[in-house]
């Protein structure tokens, strides 16, 4: 590929996206401009019309084309729970599990100090503003198991408890159809000190 | 993610790019909607540019802003050589090594019946024609080791013998700084019979 301007800003353009370096980036631009025009036009055509109309629920924090999104609207959701995750995708997830009927809040991310990213950025504003129309009795922290994940998670418990509302967290161990001889010890650690009566 | 059509089409253009399956796809759209916009912007962009400006140059087929990209309009190069390529990233590979002064011919791809393409799917016209004009005293098939490159290979070189051109074929064996030990079987097979007096 000689150096075209336009090949090397789309090469450029596409490193962007997560995960792409600069040889998945040329791979990338010489699939689309040698085989695959209508894939690139239709890429592009998604994208113009994704940012212009995907924004966030005023609620909820997801993403949405709407004001206030399909979930949050539903009046078939248990409004006295809120399940508060990190991300769309772990939104999204925890849907498919088919396990629970209650709301959200996505915080977009996690409390970071280190990365610049304090109660501001992940919008505990808008949670707080949630939790005060007293609608919601229980709040169950699925952020991720990371230090910032349970940094987060502690943090908005003690805003629950503030307010008297009850602060939960998902369960960790060992998955179903895990064997214990292959889970780390993390797992196992967390699963013993979170073991049940039966 | 709830289910926004737009976020929905984002995420299955996205799976057009090579080597993106639908979760690669998830996080991307997620990364570029919650996190960089601009980036999204950029790459809309510079589809949309490249789509416009990118086409193949007449003579070499290599991808091309003008009718006949600078290289095959660059005086300073051997135009009695000419070295076909599978891809433009073989090219630039090949450019980069500085090993080479002559000109090129991109197929854009290589015979490979069983998926339908044909001598016609890979420019063969466009490069007899070149080897008709006579300036080409020597064809370097640098297409890939495989049975598909291999194969093509031989097509051209019959092109090149039957106008009396010379046609090589490039040297594959240990690489530069490999060793012997860890060399597999095929490439060691291919240094072995590909063997020459020092």
């Amino acid at each position: 590929m000689s150096d075209s301007p336009a090949i090397e800003g789309l090469k450029q353009a596409l490193r962007r996206l997560p995960g792409v370096g600069p040889k998945s980036a040329q791979r990338m631009a010489f699939h689309l401009l040698a085989r695959d025009r209508d894939g690139a036009r239709q890429i592009a055509e998604a994208l113009r019309l994704a940012l212009e109309r995907v924004g966030h629920c005023q609620r909820c924090n997801d993403f949405s084309e709407d004001e206030i999104c399909p979930l949050c609207a539903s009046p078939r959701r248990d409004h006295a729970l809120l399940c508060v995750v990190e991300s769309p995708a772990d939104l999204s997830s925890i849907e498919q599990s088919g396990a629970y009927h209650g709301n959200y809040f996505v915080l977009m991310g996690r409390l970071s100090p280190l990365d610049g990213i304090g109660p501001d950025e992940i919008g505990i504003h808008r949670l707080e503003a949630l939790l005060d129309e007293g609608r919601v009795k229980e709040i169950i922290l699925a952020t991720n198991l990371t230090v910032e994940g349970e940094a987060t998670a502690h943090y908005i418990s003690e805003l629950a408890h503030a307010r008297n509302i009850r602060a939960t967290r998902i369960a960790y161990g060992v998955p179903v159809g895990g064997e214990l001889e292959y889970t780390d010890r993390g797992t196992l650690a967390r699963a013993l000190t979170g073991r049940r009566d039966v």
